[in-house]
């Protein structure tokens, strides 16, 4: 067995309750000094930090020769007595270290500086995680799924878990990662939740939820894909159109961000010098073609004519704040060109989808649409788009025994993370990265790089 | 566009609060009853079911006309008035109806009928889980995963998304998925998040959960097992042995189980003739040994000498159940043979894990476990397993920089409702099945039975 704590555990951050008392703290190391007289050292947990230092006895200090020993980074439980030092800048306290116990010594030096590259910080995520600046990232996540859950919840709707292995592929083929299934067949990774909670509708749950990763092996790297995400998805049965469904989000994201600067703003603004702006609503709209002759005018010409580029996005989002004040702005009424085939075109411009694109700060957070559930004219769309209706059949069955008219939209969390906080790359917002190239999958080369 | 609603919908669960008015219901057709001088239709919604009736007008009445020809499964929406109608059954209300839009014609006669074999049901998830029956088990499920957030939340917990997409495999190698990834490397599927919960505790997140989706190429097929499920996982920081564990464990279950039984206790009863049972704490606790001395003593020989099998477990709560009156036992001090190379070992005990299994009713819904956090033994556990160490790396690694005491669990959503529920398969409780054979997988197969 393991030492058995002769105290609770106290946490850091309510020491100022304990002065003069005994207590025992936990946490990793994160400074040692030894001095000719005294030790200091810097204990971290979950909670705060605090100083603890030992007064060196001479010869015979077992005590004295632990804390030597110690390394950055080494898990350790003290017990000792707390006492206020007004001088300390940790708490104006500090704990006088009686015994310490050693449940991990770290080796030293760490394989990274706080002020490493971004690259090695995700190499080393149990090393670079350990910064409050990094982790409050995940304390927002927490808070802010919570908020949007609370919402989703408020409004009866049921929650879902749909299949990551599916038998064809939920959008372009192209960026479908293949799995050998028993060798029996090859399915495909989820690049959506789409056909599953589309499927939900048919099966009148009329209003789904789900957080939940997706795959796309994006060829690219660019500081705005991840080749696994984790998607926030929602459907709804019976909306007219899709301007319903962008009054919905607006009132979704304005809650959980107001509950994400109520309890990390200030927070924020310290550790990452970001201010969140809870967002006024309805937000700021715009057509693709309203949007395409505003980028235009900035001297810019879009890549596509039936969608914005990165570029575009960016002065559309730059235009719209210093018109409105706002940082979001919804781009709708995309061609049928630009949108997948499930989404609904309108009765009198069928070259128009009701599809739409939630822009914040120059990123696209959102894809979202009414969808098109009338079995006939989803199958027609799927053939003018020239797929093979055998794989997709499957699919479109959800839609022969009834359904009824519904939209979603789908948006990825470390992306609303990334504006939320003001960050450059989704690597800084994801938990563990995925890319291609795939050195950061856990990889052998990774192993060669420590061996 | 599609029809532009005359009136906000009313939801049928609500009609008794507009008797006299006129309202819009909008839902799925349940039946069509055409008779000579009337016309009955029973409409469900998600919030249940009215009778829209028409009195039809001789010769030119297209309302008739639309009621005689809609089937089951049609998605309308009624605009009518609200008459209070004691004899009829759906709340003693009827709607007189004005007019119908069809928003979804229904293929006749639907693929399944409601006695139709658990097969075809799964086959036909559209239609099957329109059956106010089967969509209670995902509303319970949406109130079970609330409660556990809450209960996490509540405990300063912090929530993950861990990759599904690995370099290596989590558990054992044998029933791990294969994807190929960018033809550079083959990555796994995620087994578990067994490997990144650790690393949060290593990088000192001291409490994370995660709900999310977990692979197994499971060979066999059984009414326990899916080939993708979905996993409630818990990692803490600090934790003294694994009884600690147990104790958090059974509070968080306790707790969500009072949350469903308060909200859906009735109606499981009613629709599944089940009844939710708030356990107790303290949960009953048996050691390998002694659960394997009780089996033997009811005239079972358990396959393994370290483990129990399935007729072991239900033979072990039944004995319990009878001794103890509870539905839950914890299985604990496995022997290390029969556990994984990372369940931490007593150290006077070195061939006794720290690991801990629950049980509900016969099944097995938990494997958890104190963690072994220091390096070298951890290395040295994987070498005694003959596992190869530079794959394993990378994992290796979140340990060498220190890493303090941790345990955790991983629970199966599905098994949980299944035992919740009285259900006698996880395909009962699971949205959509993943087994072998694949022909679930949404596969061609799917789309020939339909043509």
């Amino acid at each position: 067995m393991q030492p058995t704590p002769t105290l609770p555990r106290t946490l850091t951050a309510v020491l100022g309750e304990h002065i003069g008392a005994r207590v025992r703290v936990c946490g990793l190391v994160e400074a040692v000094r030894d001095q000719k007289r005294m030790q200091f050292l810097v204990l971290a947990d979950g909670s705060g930090q605090v100083q603890v230092i030992h007064e060196k006895r001479g010869e015979a200090d077992p005590l004295a020769a632990q804390i030597a020993a110690l390394t950055p980074g080494s898990a350790i439980a003290v017990i000792g007595r707390v006492a206020s030092a007004p001088g300390v800048k940790l708490g104006g306290l500090e704990i006088i270290a009686e015994t310490l116990e050693l449940h991990s010594l770290a080796d030293s030096p760490l394989p990274i500086a706080p002020d490493s590259a971004l690259e090695k910080q995700i190499d080393w995520r149990a090393v670079s995680l350990r910064r409050p600046d990094q982790r409050l990232v995940f304390r927002v996540q927490t808070t802010l799924e919570a908020a949007m859950r609370d919402w989703w919840l408020a409004r009866d709707f049921i929650e879902i878990h749909s299949p990551k292995l599916m038998g064809t592929f939920s959008e372009s083929g192209a960026e479908a990662f293949k799995v050998a299934y028993f060798g029996e067949r090859t399915a495909y990774l989820a690049q959506s939740p789409q056909f599953y909670k589309q499927m939900a509708m048919a099966a009148g749950f009329e209003r789904v939820f789900e957080i939940g990763p997706a795959f796309r092996a994006e060829p690219s790297f660019t500081p705005r894909h991840e080749t696994e995400f984790t998607g926030l998805d929602m459907e709804i049965a019976w909306t007219a159109d899709h301007h319903e469904l962008m009054a919905l989000e607006e009132s979704w994201l304005a809650h959980a961000i107001a509950r994400v600067a109520e309890v990390h703003g200030a927070e924020i603004r310290e550790r990452l010098g970001a201010e969140v702006i809870v967002p006024t609503t309805p937000f700021p709209k715009v057509t693709l073609a309203e949007a395409q002759a505003i980028v235009r005018a900035t001297g810019h010409t879009p890549a596509k004519s039936d969608d914005l580029d990165p570029e575009g996005e960016r002065r559309l989002c730059a235009h719209i704040a210093r018109a409105t004040g706002h940082q979001f702005v919804f781009v709708t009424d995309y061609p049928a060109s630009a949108r997948a085939f499930y989404h609904r075109r309108y009765d009198d411009r069928p070259d128009l989808t009701q599809g739409f694109d939630l822009l914040w700060n120059g990123l696209e957070i959102t894809t979202g649409a009414q969808r098109e559930h009338r079995y006939d004219t989803l199958r027609a769309q799927a053939i003018e788009r020239g797929y093979a209706l055998d794989p997709l059949q499957p699919y479109l069955d959800f839609f022969r025994y009834g359904c009824p008219p519904h939209g979603g939209m789908g948006v990825g969390l470390a992306r609303v993370l990334m504006a939320l906080l003001g960050r450059s790359s989704v690597r800084e917002t994801t938990f563990i990265s995925r890319t291609r190239p795939s050195r950061n999958l856990g990889a052998k080369s990774d192993a060669k790089k420590v061996g």
